[in-house]
């Protein structure tokens, strides 16, 4: 793995900030990637964890659109482009690669189950040669338990073998460390991040890249830390760390509660907000996050600051 | 189930043509549409095996439009509108609505699983209180494998407890038949339609509504007739025969083999043309069907006049 890529080797997906009524935050949700930014870390806006999914296309290239005008520098940002309908997925990557993002992570078209290897192959060829830019840098998205469609090693084979330029790396979601070993281990050179920071440094010592993980929304300079570091002493004990915090996110409906931590760190009620058809937590549930937060000496440093700016 | 209702017994999920290069080919769906209505099917546009979650919502937009100015009855439309964004399923019901459409055919958000009965019932909610019209009516769409997203018996009575002039039935693609039976027993007045003319007889004698059938594409006459004739003698033979032309089908990639048999029948080779991550039957496939076809004695009549025009 070339350290001179510009990619970032810690990535948040960025939680999209939502008013009462449902409507996106545009403000916030600058202010958040702002804040984000400063605490180190890559801006994954557009992910799993920022409902991506839960966004029209429209709303998700105004939101890349409002980053990109507040200054946020595009090599900092990795979006999600990928989608059901082609033409969509042609169109966000476009803009973003036009925006100058260091790179794009892409799902695979998800309605369809099961679909067929040479199917993925055709769907993503067709999105790489439509956008058609030599600076369109790809990220893999392989999360099956979500998505419903793995992306087999075969499969990763012949993306990168065809578009060595744009196929650059993964995001491994499954939680499936032996999954994770064997993309590294076949494909040098491969990007491979981990798809949550419990499993960062298990990936660094493996030769992965870093790893983009829904816990950087709250907990982004530790994570940051842990990966410049993992060669040093007390890596492992930072990696416990790590989990330590993300276990209590875990015990709970994960985006929902990284939204209330938000809320709650950053004095800014909404940020609580998700898009059904996911819930935000109850009242009871919220008491007992933000107590296990407390208990664990839990921080999110200068967020209300940064919210309010 | 009232018979005075607008709402047709039996649906093709309209199969939606491209071109080489897989732009809609808006004439030749128009056309076919024409077609499947003499034929005496509703038309169940954006479904499943129209591939639709493959179109942009722009795309939609623009084939709804096109059938409503080529004076295709609106009271002959089940358009497919759920989307994973709310925003989405919004606009292209309200846009379904207000054209007069009969009714709509509405998958959940299908991106997360496992979600809440109480997540999805708040996304259902949503979606029909921001439409926010009297003549807005909706099947609900539950075809687990292919969404994974079940919709729960108690899901649906508290739709239809809360919606009971919206919420008017379901299609249902799990292919269970107890499942279908449960609904049709638990919610008196609720259409429900199988979603396979092989269960169509079955779902009858239920008291189901009829069926929302892929091969009402290819062979719509024939299940229309049995839907008529399903208490008289000779019923049974007859969905013996509509199974027969179906497992010919289901032998292959669904939605691949009905676009090769409408094609080769309507002599439209581009037809045959599906959208990544679909493939195309192969030149072997599509020779066995068409033998397979051939055999069967099986017909699209007048389709290739109608496609001409």
């Amino acid at each position: 793995m070339s350290e001179t890529s510009q990619l970032a080797c810690v990535f948040a997906p960025v939680l999209t900030p939502f008013r009462d009524d449902y409507s996106c935050n545009r403000e916030l949700f600058v202010n958040f990637c702002l804040w984000l930014h400063a605490q180190g870390v890559g801006l994954a806006i557009f992910g799993t964890n920022s409902e991506a999914n839960s966004l029209t296309l429209e709303e998700r290239l105004e939101l890349l659109g409002a980053l990109i005008e507040a200054g946020v520098p595009p090599s900092a940002l990795l979006p999600g482009t990928g989608a059901c309908a082609m033409g969509d997925s042609v169109r966000l990557t476009t803009a973003a690669v036009k925006a100058g993002c260091s790179g794009v992570l892409m799902l695979p078209p998800f309605y369809y189950k099961p679909v067929s290897d040479d199917g993925l192959f055709a769907a993503y060829s067709e999105v790489i040669e439509r956008v058609g830019d030599s600076r369109f840098k790809m990220l893999l998205y392989h999360i099956p338990q979500v998505s419903g469609v793995p992306l087999s090693l075969e499969l990763i084979g012949r993306l990168v073998e065809r578009y060595p330029k744009t196929v650059i790396g993964m995001k491994d979601s499954s939680g499936d460390l032996n999954n994770t070993k064997s993309v590294i281990e076949r494909f040098r050179g491969f990007k491979v991040y981990a798809g949550s920071d419990a499993l960062l440094l298990a990936t660094m010592r493996y030769g992965g890249a870093g790893c983009i993980s829904a816990t950087a929304n709250v907990n982004p300079a530790a994570i940051v830390r842990l990966r410049r570091n993992w060669m040093e002493e007390g890596a492992e004990a930072a990696q416990a760390g790590l989990v330590q915090i993300r276990r209590i996110f875990e015990s709970f409906p994960m985006i929902a509660a990284l939204k209330a931590a938000a809320a709650h760190y950053g004095r800014t009620k909404s940020f609580a907000v998700v898009r059904p058809p996911l819930l935000r937590l109850t009242e009871e549930q919220r008491g007992k996050l933000l107590e296990a937060l407390e208990k664990s000496k839990f921080a999110m440093p200068e967020l209300e600051r940064a919210l309010a700016r």
